[in-house]
């Protein structure tokens, strides 16, 4: 069991999810617990069972196919309704029924919404935070309390807002969490209030600030330095309106300015890559001045800087890039490239630190690729046929003579109905092969097509699945002629591998991407080239 | 002349065009003053003349073409080199040659800085300071000094770096400015220097801090807290690395927050506008997460809260977003229930709340929409359709009896060479049409296929445009069969709006959202219906 003097609490998958744009599906949810519980966070609040279809299936799937190495999940829900027994409240059932050992329960405490929105007595909310929290207590359950609209309702009432401190903290709460909801507080009257809280009531007291006035990592780091300690954020500061408390700038703080071991050994450098991995299966482009875990974040552009930097590096950066797993940025870019380009050649047996000339051709050819859109980060398949065709030996499992879809569709669209067909003509072992296939969209016909040309000759191609498909939009602005970047993944059961393909046409793109996934699967498989 | 008790100094132009891909011209920078001038600022920094050609220009063409209503310009510049007069310094010279009627020096207060950066002593460092501001305040400018590195200066050697305030100000200097260059402190910290440096010297203080633990805007507050009457900001916070104090988020805590009067009168209503036209200048799309300016600033999603909001939109908002000149806007998702349709419905200009059967209706068919993969938050006009049609007067100005898309490449693919052509039958007006369209990819075939159907009947179709396309993957397991959303926004030079589709198949998801945007962009022109 890890420490439990300090909580980083984690909601980027309930308060996170209600950024504008955001939409996740069950298995992106999933994927991004992975990753948080890779970053080392003590809670993953996974949503809100009971309310919502989506969070009742996401905590039945992680009881199956979740792992977590340093995190537990947390559910998500209200105290029970007024006039009726915690016991009996259906969406308080949910709650027990999600199987998470962690309840964070929200409640009013600002007596205005308690009388306004919730339509109930101050008295009656009362009684609704004591029953529910002393209610899943008694179930086994760790609670925490959100009070919503703390601050304000505080500052209006501080008599009510303290006695649902009070409350909580009596019935069994582990936690009871400040929340500015209206994200209206400035740091300095967070400070003031958080250690007020504290030393009426005497409950461990919890942060969750959203960032209206841009202080929600302030406002946190206020509370803690008043004595708050639970954390709540979420990766990339996503929520609503302009968002939450952002997890990364938050635990930098904690970890880097005051030493605070909030993360398990070994977390921190993950920062960057969690970072980057929540934002793409969030699909929101990363936030490249986002501190510590930006692109920009240690990138030197003044010239007054440049020429220190050659000094000492430590005189212009705040804390070593290293730490997050980020890079200086300025010295980097060049030799990033060459690096991981010469890493690579070494994976497949081939030295080249020896062969200057011809790194600087590979590095050339992956800057003019990236140029024009390619990227290279994602796509290990990719840059190992680049690297196996500078080195003079390309894979050449087929030529391609040519291909073609038709979809098309009769009535108004919407629903079944649409069809889709391709048709390869390729060589393959000196025989010139034609294929047609049908498929639920274009590549998918392409896909079947590209195997049913093949399968005779290349038997393993049935193994191989083709696992993921992602579309990117480079740039907004020039509507369905922007160029389009696929990334493909195929497994073939013993390890996944994805290439990219970029074009102004998605399913050419898309063809690029497919047909070198296939090519270097039957690399993997060992058969002899075409 | 405006009151001189407290300054917001505005140094997009100077520091904030480090921000890495900005680089402005000098009629861009003219057009960036006009703007922060209307907001109010009390100085802006025009950039560094003698050093940068363009800001030399900046500094001539403002003179004879700039009528500033609050601000004045200020002109950056160093202190001279070592062992040259002030008066003998070309750069000094080229300050007092811009006509800036103050200048903001930079000088060093990080012994290290001094002696390793810089190569000369801590004593003629000081000489330095004093020599400049002595020099330019005899020239009638009005003189501030930035002591860059101050705050780890300070850590380091609070004795030097008190010496630096206590030359700048003894030779003159108006405002000493403590910079945290790096941006690596925190506002505890802050506050408590900023307050040290006060006592000890006297001097009237101001400060600079840059975002890097993402508290620039709270190290900001913690100077005034402390007594500094100066603070230094960027439009939307750009600048070098993660960025400088946002000087839209200071100004809304200084004057909503904390009542101070920092802007003139009527000045502040500006703020979104002023925000959103300096980022179509700068060409960076407008933040949109960002405090009080970004379209997303006063959006509620979260169910819970949009049926308060109904009750009172005061409960759930920290301020009121007209004050900033930014406006509440509702967001339609499977969290939201009945009361976020009802106000989106409301804000289309349909009053629902009469009726719960239709209210009731149209939250399930939005629900089982949204489960199937469309997300109606980013698309407004595909919701607006859906409630017209569930009202009984769906949008009709064509019927579609088919599509077809063909795509094809000869050879492997990559580069140029592929072709996508496009066939659509429709009946507009009673008359049977087909039309035939190629593109550089197949939506972009679609796109030019229904136009050519129908502009003959809707004329104003060509000045639609179709201006942004976006693909999301729905689920990354299911591969090439997995369900695609498209969202697309199309302009008519009035507004812009958003249509979504989804579908297995790519095309027949962007088809979806296609023909929805033309309709609705038809609606929009006014034309009688099929």
């Amino acid at each position: 069991m890890p420490d439990d003097s300090f909580h980083v609490f984690d909601t980027t998958l309930r308060d996170g999810a209600q950024r504008e744009g955001v939409n996740l599906t069950v298995a992106d949810k999933l994927a991004v617990a992975k990753l948080l519980d890779e970053f080392g966070v003590r809670f993953i609040e996974g949503g809100w069972p009971g309310a919502n279809p989506k969070d009742t299936e996401f905590f039945q799937r992680a009881a199956r196919e979740l792992t977590l190495e340093h995190a537990q999940l947390s559910a998500f829900g209200a105290t029970r309704r007024a006039g009726v027994r915690a016991a009996d409240d259906p969406q308080v059932a949910a709650l027990r029924d999600s199987g998470a050992p962690v309840v964070t329960l929200v409640a009013k405490s600002d007596v205005r919404h308690v009388e306004r929105a919730l339509r109930t007595t101050g008295e009656e909310n009362l009684a609704m935070i004591a029953d529910t929290v002393a209610h899943l207590c008694e179930h086994g359950r760790r609670v925490f309390l959100d009070c919503e609209h703390f601050f304000d309702g505080y500052v209006h009432d501080p008599e009510y807002a303290l006695s649902v401190v009070r409350a909580a903290a009596g019935a069994g709460a582990d936690v009871v969490v400040l929340c500015d909801t209206n994200g209206g507080m400035l740091p300095a009257d967070v400070t003031r209030i958080v250690g007020e809280v504290g030393a009426a009531t005497g409950a461990r007291l919890g942060i969750h600030a959203q960032d209206d006035t841009g202080c929600a990592v302030a406002n946190t780091l206020a509370a803690v330095d008043a004595g708050a300690t639970h954390v709540q954020c979420t990766a990339n500061g996503y929520g609503e309106r302009v968002g939450n408390a952002n997890l990364f700038t938050v635990v930098g703080a904690l970890a880097l300015k005051q030493g605070r071991d909030v993360l398990p050994e070994g977390c921190l450098p993950r920062m960057t890559r969690v970072s980057q991995a929540v934002a793409e299966i969030v699909n929101i482009s990363p936030a490249t001045h986002q501190p510590y875990v930006g692109v920009s974040a240690f990138a030197h552009k003044a010239g007054l800087h440049a020429s220190a930097i050659k000094v000492d590096p430590d005189l212009y950066q705040h804390i070593d890039p290293v730490l997050v797993g980020n890079d200086m940025r300025m010295l980097v870019s060049d030799m990033a490239g060459r690096a991981s380009i010469e890493l690579k050649a070494k994976e497949l047996g081939f030295d080249l630190s020896g062969d200057r000339e011809l790194l600087g051709r590979l590095v050339d050819r992956v800057k003019e690729l990236e140029l024009s859109g390619y990227s290279f980060e994602a796509a290990d398949a990719s840059l190992e046929l680049l690297v196996r065709e500078e080195l003079g030996s390309p894979v050449r499992y087929f030529d391609t003579e040519s291909w073609r879809v038709i979809a098309e569709r009769r009535g108004a669209g919407g629903g079944q109905g649409a069809s889709s067909e391709a048709t390869v003509k390729l060589e393959v072992k000196g025989e010139r092969v034609i294929a047609t296939a049908e498929g639920n969209g274009p590549v998918n016909a392409l896909d079947r097509a590209l195997r049913s040309a093949m399968e005779g000759v290349y038997t393993a191609l049935a193994g191989l699945e083709l696992t993921d498909y992602k579309v990117r939009i480079l740039e907004g602005n020039s509507g369905t002629g922007a160029v389009t970047r696929i990334l493909v993944t195929f497994g073939d059961g013993r390890g996944e591998w994805t290439t990219v393909g970029v074009g102004e046409n998605v399913i050419d793109a898309s063809w690029i991407a497919l047909k070198d996934a296939m090519a270097y699967g039957l690399l993997r498989q060992g058969y002899p080239q075409n």
